[in-house]
């Protein structure tokens, strides 16, 4: 590989291996070592495990899953010390010091797939040019695979470009999005800490090719909790009041969470997509568990929702004599671009070829939680700004025939590569 | 008055006296001055207000109900001074002290009245007779004024037969019977620490003029408590998210207090008798309170039932964050009769005149709260004893047009005075 | 009284007047027969009772309250039959024919107090001057004295302005607008369907003495409404399952109804305000009764609102096998001004002395039933406006307190009577 | 196989043969078909399939299970023309009819193994001699193993005593015991309409080897019931307002279920044993499921039950607007044996070899679904009789670990085949 790259049949040929073995969040441990390898040979210092997962804040993490994907990943040749080095954890941060005084840079790339079965369909582009998933009921169908080449890409253009850098670059291969489970333990992991600008993308979503999102709005706070009761078992017709009933606890939790009140300021709600109880029919259940979210329209008012669910976790614990524990599986919060990079980015997008329409504000409406780690830089003094790189798409985000135009990747790495330059 | 008292037309006079001004519970002030008054003619020492009744376990008392018959009760020539000696509490205890060694010897008798209006119907003997109720919407509809008159007869037979007797007799005139209510506070005197036997009475009930039930059972436990919660207040339209709602902890809670699981091991009985929310339709409710009760066959179910409650009304404050309290407002206890007090009791009616039936066992199936007097008595050494003296009457007690046998009264009154001779 | 009447002085005094004499919703039968009277001393028809009220839609009437209001008015010399002409119904519309071709117009005034006890400040105007309430707990404590001012003096104003005017002018006096209960009925009395402009006016609320909103948005639909359960009486100890337990309906529905879904489209809300039920301790509740109101931001989400609150009532019904009864005590719609008269009233008022702002739009944000008579008109094909009249006060609207500017009643008189003859 | 037959040694040997191939309720094809052929072999009438079993009565059937088992049966040499005449209904009544007037007498053995993976321990029985399951998870683990090879000596026993006997002898071999599920069908089959005497019983369970419990007291009435709810998916964040939340009503449905009230006649149950809702956490739940049984101390008390699930289940599907079904899944009624016959069972115990105690009543406890052909047997004018046969046994029913003493299978045996001499 040498300077003399071309980035487009790289992302291209990136993306498409990437697609072939999508791995849902936590499990990236094939990508992750692949991302791990290219970083090193671009003369990045690579932190993973815990240097860049905080295991402390890790969200909705399935440790049997992992397991699995840490032996399939050995048996595919991932080598032993790159494995040991994850610790478990999947993602890395690649930090590029070029050793001239300049400003940290951080780029945010996502990297799972989410679980969905690619469809057979011929008319589908990975089917037609051979780079379907092989692996079933799992699919890059969120552009991850998409924003993971341009993260590497990115890499090599880093290290080819270093005489034109000053400061630090750091490009961080966040893990488990979906589910909005990754970025919390990476903002924690205290690499954010002194960054001065934070850059995240998401390609098309809310804009077709040619179009630049600057200052997507509306980023909706959520958390994903999960509720669970242990009780005791008793013989529901010989000894019912010896049981603690976990049921009993969960559906009354269940009735007072949909109860939570409506909040003045704003939009709120709360979902419990899932509840499971019980052990038999003639058996006072001994154990329940709800699957839920809540939302808000600000922070102060997700905060609210969060509080609420909390207290009647507690409450009707207390009410059935059972124990419990509350589990957070995933958030993501609001976010407020930063002007002056807003602005930057319009006046860099307006000079990108390719881009037709340099769209100003759009409603996003949906939850992403790179506004963690873009709030993290915020509170430490940096500025942040996540942005939309339009592409057209043969269907929804998400959905078993989703693709992508693959010539954004282009814009992607233009926008990316043009703003690090005006950064320094 | 003097030894040659007949007793019947004493009782007969004194129960009607007593039925023309019944007392509600915790109210029977002129009553109680009247039973002092005699006690202290007849060589009895009066414990009275808080020697009598421990404040601390005093159960559904209406303050300002009190606060109204202490009025009444001195407009109608009750002494300063006795008033004074009664501290806001009805029910007294006569202590006769024979300074002969012998046996601490307790009877119970209940002072209060119902919550019924006394029918108008000229078959009644109260109108007939002209010794119905002048308090509207008050009667003594459940025999109470009948049971005073036999302690009060007993109280001129004891001072008058005292040659006869050893040991010390205590009178123990307990008020608020009805609700359950005055006999845990009497319990909890010290009254009845020293007591080596206890004896109470029902008259009817169960039983028709000429039957004794020497050894009623299932005396159901049962405790009556108040819920309160105190939220906030807010707008319901502007800002709901500011308000505590009590009405939905309160609502919360009456559907978890119904679905407390059934005991294995018997009857268990809750009902909500009351529910009380909200100030308006417009304002997120800050006040609610609920008015219920448990049974239990026995005691332990009936104590389960009363930690479910308790749980049950602490976990739903949290759930919804209000403040919370409960308060028992009354409460009674099964009774095992001490064999040897049925024994005895049985022989003594079968020589008593005009009793045609000595019954052993029959069914109480109601609470009385004069069984928190017995089990004080068993648990610090003594026997105790409740039965029943049959009466036939007019009508189902707590009946608009209840009556009962007068006749009885003597019947009564010989089975305690032979007792009393029996147990020197 | 002449043409040459001071309509300042008339109104401040007529003001006075009411404010003295404040009755409460559907209980104003003494405020209508003053109305009746000075109408038809202006030569206006007057339509009372069923003619101006149709009974089918009376929403939150206290048929005891309205008794023993006519009595009261009967006895304050309200002639016996003017009483009888109102039917039991308070409010009337005044009809001015000019027997010439020409548009309908309609005014509406609302004549209604709230439960609220005047200060006894002596800063508080009344106070100082001599005019404050003389109905323990009632107040006009919402301006509606001033309103019904204004409608009056406008009476007279047409009256010996007739030969300026054309076509047919509707003065509505509408009762109980506190609870939104009075403008349903006045609605579908029939006498709004021919109507070509409707105006309608809230003194102060949201804007200060010179100002004039001629466009307020963000009228909050509401509905409120009753539930009320019906179940069975058994005893709690010996019987329980004999009963149906109304408290149970109503506090599973009281869980269900906090628990219906926000609204993807827009802001809604439900309160409880109010819940009671049971009968006693010891007896399964026969009654419960549940007051409550739901908003939404437009009509299409309050409909979904009163949906679910039917279906839950019902399905709560069912459950516990208890009768069941709903009934809409209040209710008030959502309202777009219609933009001719918008722009009629900004001309007029730009050019009505006092005036120093006309406000385009504000946010109302409240409640208000002169919306349902405005979206009579509109369905009819007519067009309507209600606007408010800015003036200062001295404390909020429903305080112990409140006081407006009484200048302001010049101001509305003016913008009313100018739009009139605007309209012609 | 002769009349030479030595019993024990074939119950044994059949015993051991059933236990090698445990099938669980509704999949009994293997040892439906066994038992079929040696009915035929002994010169019954087999009636199979819908003869026996009214399909419109079977409980809690699997219809993927039954398919699986059948395909096995068919793998294990099961004939197709047999299988074809089970209409995929398993269990079987063999009709012997000796051409001879007499009574009709009716014996039940109920056939099914239960969900229990037999322990590896060598000190068990099964395993020291070669006869544990072979069928993972599944075990006779509750002696109907033993039944039915009883079963099967008496047909050989019946058909080789044909000349001492009269009138017509049907021995039902019934499906799907555990659960209660299989009597309902074969109860409503027609083929106990005629009968004059029925005899059931149980190995062990409350008694042990040398004890006959000749009447058995305090059998269970019981009804298990499933309740689904089909809502509507709706996303919560965007569209919560679209969706008809069946988690919703399945929680309402859960908490008010177990608050149906207590009976005041005796003892009543109602357990929740599972409760699964909910697809995924952002989406409004679709779809969610109850499983419960009620249980009542006499049939009434069962219904009461039953018909409060049942509104309570409808009542929740009208508030959420969500669509319901319920099934029941299994049941069982209560038994007064028949003096007669519990009178004629002592004496031929008392007679009996190996019988050390012949106990007259002891409770039950538990549920035995043979009750429901038994009422059907007593509802046409018949007499019924349930029984126990003592066995010692090495852990308790259902347990990983259980087996019975097999001489009893000898003593059962007898008693049988003396009852039915001695019904001649």
């Amino acid at each position: 590989m040498t300077t003399e790259l071309n980035y487009f049949d790289f992302m291209q040929s990136q993306r498409r291996a990437l697609h072939q073995n999508p791995e849902i969040g936590w499990t990236e441990f094939q990508t992750t070592a692949h991302i791990i390898e290219f970083l090193k040979e671009n003369n990045f210092r690579v932190l993973t495990g815990s240097q860049a997962i905080n295991p402390e804040f890790v969200r909705g993490r399935d440790a049997a899953l992992a397991e699995q994907a840490m032996t399939r990943a050995a048996a595919a040749g991932v080598a032993a010390d790159t494995l040991a080095q994850m610790e478990g954890l999947t993602g890395c941060i690649g930090v590029f010091d070029t050793h001239k005084p300049g400003p940290v840079i951080a780029l945010r790339f996502d990297i799972d797939c989410v679980n969905v079965a690619e469809t057979q369909s011929q008319s589908h582009l990975p089917n037609q040019a051979g780079f379907r998933s092989h692996n079933p009921g799992l699919m890059h169908a969120c552009g991850h695979d998409g924003h993971t080449a341009v993260g590497l890409a990115l890499a090599h253009w880093i290290n080819h470009h270093h005489d034109q850098l000053s400061g630090v670059i750091k490009l961080c291969f966040q893990p488990a999005e979906e589910g909005v489970r990754g970025a919390k333990p990476m903002a924690e992991s205290g690499q954010l800490n002194d960054v001065d600008y934070f850059l995240g993308m998401h390609l098309s979503f809310i804009a077709n090719s040619g179009e630049i999102v600057v200052d997507p709005t509306h980023f909706l706070c959520t958390q994903k909790i999960d509720i669970r009761y242990q009780g005791r078992s008793a013989h529901a017709g010989a000894q019912p009041h010896l049981g603690r009933n976990a049921l009993a606890a969960a559906s009354n939790a269940a009735v007072q969470l949909l109860g939570i009140s409506r909040h003045g300021d704003g939009m709120s709600r709360i979902n419990i997509g899932e509840l499971h109880a019980g052990e038999g029919r003639n058996v006072i259940p001994a154990h329940a568990e709800l699957k839920l979210e809540v939302r808000g329209e600000n922070s102060a008012i997700n905060q609210y929702m969060v509080d609420q669910v909390m207290a009647i976790a507690k409450g009707c614990a207390i009410s059935f004599d059972v124990q419990y524990e509350t589990e957070v599986m995933g958030e993501a919060v609001d976010l407020n671009n930063s002007p002056e990079l807003v602005a930057l980015l319009a006046d860099v997008a307006a000079h990108t070829p390719g881009v037709t329409h340099v769209v100003d504000q759009r409603i996003f409406g949906g939850s992403e939680d790179a506004t963690l780690l873009a709030q993290k830089v915020i509170e430490e003094g940096g500025k942040a700004l996540f942005f939309i790189v339009g592409a057209d798409r043969t269907a929804g985000h998400h959905q078993t025939d989703f693709d992508f135009d693959e010539q954004q990747l282009q814009t992607a790495f233009d926008l990316f590569s043009q703003m690090i330059l005006r950064l320094q």
